[in-house]
């Protein structure tokens, strides 16, 4: 156990929206090593069926496991979603998703009881956020909303643009109908369009960013089991790996703009042969 | 070659954007059988490396090549413009792409030798529709560029929305400011813009939709080589048949608003075994 203290952490997308997560490891956890892998030559995960994600998922998890992480956070809301249940079983270390963590909080924010979550077609069709909530918050009422053009505008680079403010209230608008007073950005890009969400939902509506709520439930975790990295062993090798399954230098660019270091060198590896 | 003739035609493509083309060559060559597959499990290409490209494609081919048929159809402009060139030698049946036919076209259309490609990322960042317009007219200038976020809205079903009109207008104004007096639409989804885009550009720019262009070479191919389907000895089969990497029902849905007929079943393969 003492070595595990120091090993790895694994955090694995669908592509560069996990590095949102991994951001907020770094900066709660600062003492720990994270090994990331984003899918990028499949991604995205947010409009495929249960099994697809499921098979790519494993893949991942069996290819972290290799580099000998300590634990594997999904850091990305589908594959909580749809594979995280049936993996955590084959699993001989801790394995987190982003999707528990932020309903938790949503369930125990709302004051009146109405929740909405935002997320790619994937995630709502699961059902997952809804189910979370309610088991903590029975009379909840929880509404999803879809939102896939999301995703490409962040990746466009459109943050504030009028074009994503316009796609935003359509998306917005049945939700605001509902009262919500508290909504979750259920998928790793949405935190990076805070600024138009805020406007749009307004200042009483509480934004939860599940990538937030993860790392704190990562944190306690690694000190319930005694893995955190207590720092009194400095490592030699470099602080973080990135990997991708594509060479895309989109990976590395986006990755700079997230990240408060650049990340130099990211490394290919063929994820279909895990 | 008398057998030959009978086989189907192997037509593939990311995911659904290649339907436009499948739909052309049954309008064109109603005898022939389609064998379709959407390699809906990885969509999409357009942003990816060649190399990933390549790699996808050529587990697709070998897919295809087990089902017997007598030529395959690149109906996607990224695959064709990063991997055709390298698959071609590898295969002993005709495998021809969308690009060369599109481009073709245009080099022959333009009147004032300016003509616009709009396509994906990682069609344009390749330069090949440049490339074969270039060879056949050598004076014309070709002005590129990327337009990520027409497929995602495609996908969604605003086709004529406020939206995209807007982001269309984003898109093409530098090519509107250019002069071209023809414009290709570099990506298998563009050609259900059609109206959007024939807006913006006004009657006189000439669009150029590859998928048309390309049932023709194909027309031509099958008939030089004596294996076009002369309808003699009908098949007792289903006439096409359509295979996916992922079962989403979107496949099917959208397949559906794009055929003339319904497709009631989608068979699922595990590509990467291939």
């Amino acid at each position: 156990m003492e070595d595990m203290r120091y090993a790895p952490i694994g955090v694995f997308d669908s592509g560069v929206g996990g590095l949102t997560v991994a951001r907020e490891i770094m900066r709660q956890i600062p003492n720990e090593k994270i090994i990331y892998f984003g899918d990028t030559a499949r991604v995205p995960y947010g409009s495929k069926s249960k099994e697809t994600i499921i098979r790519f998922s494993r893949q991942i998890v069996h290819f972290l496991k290799t580099k000998g992480v300590k634990a594997i956070v999904v850091a990305c809301n589908t594959a909580s979603a749809l594979a995280l249940e049936t993996l955590q079983p084959e699993m001989d270390i801790p394995v987190i998703g982003v999707v528990t963590p932020g309903a938790l909080v949503a369930a125990k924010t709302t004051v009146n009881g109405k929740i909405g979550v935002i997320a790619t077609e994937s995630t709502i069709e699961s059902r997952l956020y809804t189910r979370v909530i309610r088991e903590y918050n029975p009379q909840a009422q929880v509404f999803g909303k879809a939102c896939p053009l999301f995703c490409p505008l962040v990746e466009e680079g459109w943050l504030k643009d009028p074009v994503t403010v316009e796609v935003a209230n359509r998306y917005l608008e049945p939700l605001l109908a509902t009262g919500i007073d508290t909504l979750v950005m259920g998928c790793t890009h949405y935190p990076l369009l805070r600024g138009t969400l805020r406007q749009i939902m307004g200042e009483k509506v509480t934004l939860v960013n599940p990538a937030y709520e993860t790392a704190r439930e990562l944190k306690i975790l690694l000190e319930e089991n005694g893995i955190d990295n207590d720092g009194l062993r400095p490592g030699t090798e470099k602080m973080h790996q990135f990997y991708v399954s594509d060479a895309a230098n989109k990976f590395r660019q986006f990755a700079n703009t997230i990240l408060p270091f650049g990340v130099d060198t990211t490394q290919l590896v063929h994820i279909e042969d895990y």
